[in-house]
């Protein structure tokens, strides 16, 4: 039957039916944000069985016969676009990948992950990683069963990197990081040698009602489109997106604590830019979705460090800053705020490290998951191992599990290979930023002004416009000349720090 | 397959089967619920083809050959429990009702509702009911398709009005409405002799947030449970729900009118607590739905009017109220704003009618039905006929298309055979009340006291637990003794309006 179908009335197919279970997914994705801001308590358990369901039926539209045909119709078509062939490959990739998992492996692992999860709360509330190390050692499991299913070239791991990062591997990830390790490391022990600046004052009391206004000038002058999109409250950030027409973005608020509220609708602001910038006549397609984790990372990067934590970003904004938080930061001087948030200080937890050592974080988690899906490291060792490794990267003593190795949600999830996502992202962005600063004439001179539009539109033309159509390399080379390149990191950061800490 | 099976696994597979539909019907009521509360601007139109899409695998999944099997065969099983056979009787019901409808015919029902309501919205814009008027033309053809696909034995209307409340007829809403218009129609012409009580005291300035912590107090005393449900703002109040464990209800708050909230979030509540009290483990089961629309709306009616707009209700509560909005209530007796709380005028709009006016505009709406349906009517005579009923029963000209025939929502969704279930919940609300303060030991003296428990403790357990197993009357009959008779509003009425108005 598809064979007689033209190419386009076929393709129109493979649109609707993709486009179905983009609805499906999207509609998850609504439960999603309803769970994470306003779901009532007890409401949480018919939530997961919904959620459940539809995922199930997701998964069922997207594994269907009928969709396999046409796609591998399409395929040896000739008379379509590149935009078409390449969805329509994509597509047919994600498909046959798909379909390459056994269903009970499929019930194997969704049942694990649960167990997982909530063995993971458990020990975080003992204090104990031996409550979760027996379930996480069945998931390493599992995720080397899931390695062999998908297949690689080099290192197994190479297969979990893959789903997030298409393109990326052992290899080039361990070129990345001994690149972190050899120059960034100097540069730490550099300004361990400095006085710590003060940072007391971003501490003072910042009313809630203030922050949650200046959050949304913030968004509203990046170029967050609040008719398509809106923030709400909730226990972590997140940018969620239903389609390019509505992308939401979530904060918190501790009143103190100025930098919680700031950088995290900074950065989910830049992911939330991302998804507003997709081509919205691409919805359900790789063409209408983010090119990879990494780069999705590197926008809202982008937009929280390399712009939202410079002098010249803060230089326009401070005076208002100070007008609204009048007696926290009326006496402050810009250049004392400008140090503080970008102090520079090891620490135990992830999650609120700076700039710099945040990828040593990233490093320990890599080296990590690479020993366990390699099979070189074993989870009961894995305290230890952490422990260590804190030691010698960050010169942290790990005092408890919770600030060690208990800290992350994303094994008892099953994340294997996602947070090396997090470090390129800052690569990525430093690389990008660069690129724009030459490309874009008077860029600096309209961020002194606190106009971002055209910063914006060259992301929208070199990065959002273009979805999945390139992968992370292919899209950062198109850019820049170049694939990933550590260097351009460094330099920033030589620059930056260097000028902070008169290195 | 399903014959070698036992019946305690077959309705398993049931179970599961209807959980799945229910799952994603709950979804689509979480998309829905998002839709008037928080959606952003842009995101309509995917979020409506989202629903469309969620709304066609329900379908599919409720229109499942397999469970056509499954249904067939429980239904010759003799080992089921009574429960349990009910839910497979009426869930075939359902099933075989859902079959009837050819696909073509859905489609050009959903096409047709689709241009119904974008020609509703434009004829309100221009106030030009001749806008709307070929589109209701078409919609009424195809309500009288759909009740010869459906089926009747008396009268076409029939077969829509038991899509929204089973058993009802026109042979029973004829009786019903005579007693309407033969004993409330002398009363309101006794109560237009006497001096209309003052209400601009309730029009004074309510500011926002005591108004909306008022109304949630109010909710919190009814017995509505705060972690399985919330509240928020819409544009029209609504119930909605996810599961019996997460019920959420909608609120409006104009400054100008204290009524707007107040009853619409005891009106709400009321639905909110049936919904609330369904049986958790008959999720998905006609045994864990609501009897129908018209017990729904009885709920709702119940505590908003036979309860919300007492006396005794108010002799609790007003003294608070007072406190609240000091500088416009303190001045106000409590007898004075009872009577203006039940203020009985005749008036065009519908939403906005008194307790005994509005079941005109509901008489006057299934007279219109009916008509329309059983060929008698045509649309094109429609507003000459709508202004002609106005004035003959509520003495109002009605002065354009906006405050007349357009008024409503429903046509515009081919929603015929609903409004009748208006005036059924205030009847029904009017008959099982009279039950219970007769049931209830003390229930007049815990009302005084704000002590709601006893009455709700008391629906639970006479109507909420049911779900579906009743049809409304034979669930009348069973706690009051009588199917449903107009006499127990017109008692209540006269009492009522008998004491305010001393008539």
């Amino acid at each position: 039957m598809t064979v007689q179908k033209t190419s386009s009335g076929l393709y129109e197919d493979y649109k609707a039916k993709m486009r179905k279970v983009a609805d499906v997914r999207n509609a998850m994705s609504v439960l999603g944000w309803d769970q994470e801001t306003y779901l009532p308590e007890k409401g949480a358990s018919f939530r997961g069985q919904q959620l459940t369901t539809l995922s199930s039926i997701a998964h069922e539209l997207f594994s269907e016969d009928a969709l396999g045909d046409i796609l591998k119709e399409l395929s040896s078509r000739s008379d379509l676009n590149a935009v078409q062939q390449k969805n329509v490959a994509l597509s047919l990739e994600d498909y046959e990948k798909n379909r390459k998992y056994p269903a009970a492996f499929v019930a194997e692992l969704s049942t694990a992950t649960n167990a997982a999860y909530h063995a993971w709360i458990r020990a975080r509330k003992e204090n104990n990683f031996d409550v979760f190390e027996p379930l996480l050692a069945n998931m390493v499991e599992l995720k080397k069963q899931e390695a062999e299913i998908l297949g690689y070239k080099g290192h197994p791991y190479d297969a979990l990197l893959n789903e997030y990062e298409k393109g990326a591997d052992v290899q080039m990830l361990d070129k990345i990081f001994s690149g972190v390790k050899e120059s960034l490391l100097p540069i730490l022990q550099k300004i361990a040698l400095q006085e710590v600046p003060d940072k007391q004052f971003l501490h003072r009391h910042f009313p809630k009602d203030q922050q949650w206004q200046f959050g949304l000038n913030l968004l509203k002058d990046m170029g967050y489109d609040f008719k398509a999109g809106r923030q709400d409250i909730s226990e972590h950030p997140f940018t969620t997106s239903f389609s390019p027409q509505d992308v939401r973005v979530t904060t918190r608020i501790d009143e103190q604590d100025l930098g919680n509220m700031t950088w995290s609708c900074i950065h989910e602001g830049g992911h939330a830019l991302y998804e507003q910038g997709l081509p919205v006549e691409e919805y359900g397609l790789p063409s209408g979705e983010a090119a990879s984790l990494g780069i999705h990372e590197s926008q809202s990067r982008l937009w929280e460090n390399n712009l939202g934590r410079s002098l010249t970003f803060w230089q326009y904004h401070y005076g208002n800053l100070q007008a609204t938080f009048r007696s926290s930061l009326l006496a402050v001087p810009i250049q004392d705020f400008y140090r503080a948030i970008n102090l520079v200080q090891p620490s135990l937890i992830r999650t609120e490290a700076d700039e710099l050592t945040y990828h040593f974080h990233v490093m320990i988690r890599y080296e990590i998951e690479k020993g366990l899906i390699g099979g070189t490291l074993q989870t009961k060792d894995l305290r230890e191992i952490w422990n260590q490794y804190y030691r010698e990267y960050l010169q942290q003593e790990v005092p408890d599990d919770l600030r060690g190795v208990l800290q992350d949600i994303h094994w008892s999830h099953g994340s294997f290979g996602y947070f090396p996502t997090y470090s390129l992202g800052s690569f990525y962005a430093a690389q990008l930023y660069t690129s724009a600063q030459k490309q874009v004439p008077g860029l600096e001179n309209a961020i002194a002004d606190g106009k971002y539009g055209p910063l914006l539109e060259w992301l929208r033309e070199n990065i959002h416009q273009y979805g999945r159509f390139y992968t992370s390399n292919e899209l950062c080379e198109k850019v820049t000349g170049e694939k990933l390149e550590f260097k351009y990191f460094l330099d920033y950061a030589k620059k930056k720090f260097g000028g902070i800490y008169q290195l």
